[in-house]
């Protein structure tokens, strides 16, 4: 088996789907964790902009595979759920995963921009311009996407009729959101959804001690 | 073989590296070339409203394979290139195509901010502050990326020995950036970098021929 090494932040942001995969294989890696307030801009610590430097992109996530290292987190996770088996089952179900994960990171762009402005405590008229014209209207077509995907397909599963690293990315930013309060409960089916991805067998423990972590 | 039709705009933009990779494989498809104009934000004219309702993402490019809609331009484009060889060789190079790519869309983020503010006449200092804070920093991280792997990989791809999709991607968005004047002669192993993928054979007389468009 290959040595596997993944370096990122106390925080589950971009590396948690990617620990996911290592729990649903049952595959050991080390998981390193560096402290997220060390790379805030602005205070960044001597320690970061020295982990930073040697880099292949200067960000993390970053996984090692037998001392290769490969950079972007939608690569790494791609990576993995090929080979343990979570891509999908045929190109066509890997073409949709890819695409239900870009998507999601087009919606995240836009979900950024609000946590961003809330967390440098933009003017209060400036945030409630970035929540109306912004996050709503991003949110409102993204959660009629995945509504509909659910709705379609009987599996239960956003692709196919098995979990693939689409379900974890979207588990993930529901979860996120939950804890933002900007899920509500007129959107039963994706607190359902996002339930049964975190109920899997493999995944109950990680999550139920994983620290918490808003991000 | 399976019937492919492909619907955007009459731009380069997300749509280039996927009607490339079907010129590089010598593969007939269906050129759907929508008005760009049309869809622009405050002028979405009723045609587009009406194709805009039946898209799977509400966006454009879409592919479509025997009837199957995928959509995202990077799903796309991966689809294809594993069907056509242009995908990497071992998955190990599958992932640094991937993160290749990845990288250039958050670039491209930062590149995008710049083109909006100029294309919507923002105030010049405020087009300068955008300039300076992010579009500068990020094309030089982009520009060390590129030139580091360029020199590190004899073969003259960014990837392996050989074409992959994330040198189809790399090259337009550098194309791009000369057109606009932000690729200067200080970075010449990058303009002979996308001269060398302009003129391979199969794609020659494709580029000739395409009409010339901004982005
Ligand atoms: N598109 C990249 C984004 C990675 C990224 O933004 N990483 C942040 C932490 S979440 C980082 O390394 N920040 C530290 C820095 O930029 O110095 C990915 O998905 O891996
Ligand atoms: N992340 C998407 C972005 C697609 C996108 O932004 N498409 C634009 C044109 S370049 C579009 O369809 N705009 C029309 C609209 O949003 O109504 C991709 O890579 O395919």
């Amino acid at each position: 088996m290959p040595d596997y090494k993944l370096t990122y932040f106390d925080i589950r942001g971009f590396g948690e789907p990617i620990r996911q995969l290592f729990h649903l294989a049952n595959t050991p890696f080390e998981d390193i964790r560096l402290p997220f307030q060390d790379q805030l801009p602005g205070k960044q610590t001597p320690q970061w902009l020295e982990i930073k430097k040697a880099l292949p992109f200067g960000r993390l996530p970053v996984l090692t595979v037998d001392g290769l290292d490969i950079p972007q987190s939608a690569a790494i996770s791609r990576y993995l759920a090929k080979k343990f088996g979570f891509a999908g089952k045929t190109p066509e179900e890997e073409a949709w995963v890819d695409a239900i994960v870009d998507q999601s990171k087009d919606f995240a762009e836009q979900f950024r921009a609000l946590i961003y402005a809330t967390k440098l405590e933009f003017p209060e008229a400036e945030i409630q311009k970035i929540r109306e014209e912004t996050f709503i209207p991003g949110r409102d077509l993204w959660f009629s996407i995945l509504a509909r995907r659910l709705t379609s397909n009987p599996s239960g599963f956003l692709v196919g009729n098995g979990l693939t690293w689409a379900d974890l990315s979207v588990a993930d930013n529901l979860y996120t959101l939950e804890g933002w309060g900007l899920l509500g409960k007129e959107h039963g089916e994706l607190i359902e959804y996002r339930k049964r991805i975190y109920a899997l067998p493999e995944l109950r423990e990680h999550i139920e001690k994983r620290p918490e972590c808003s991000v």
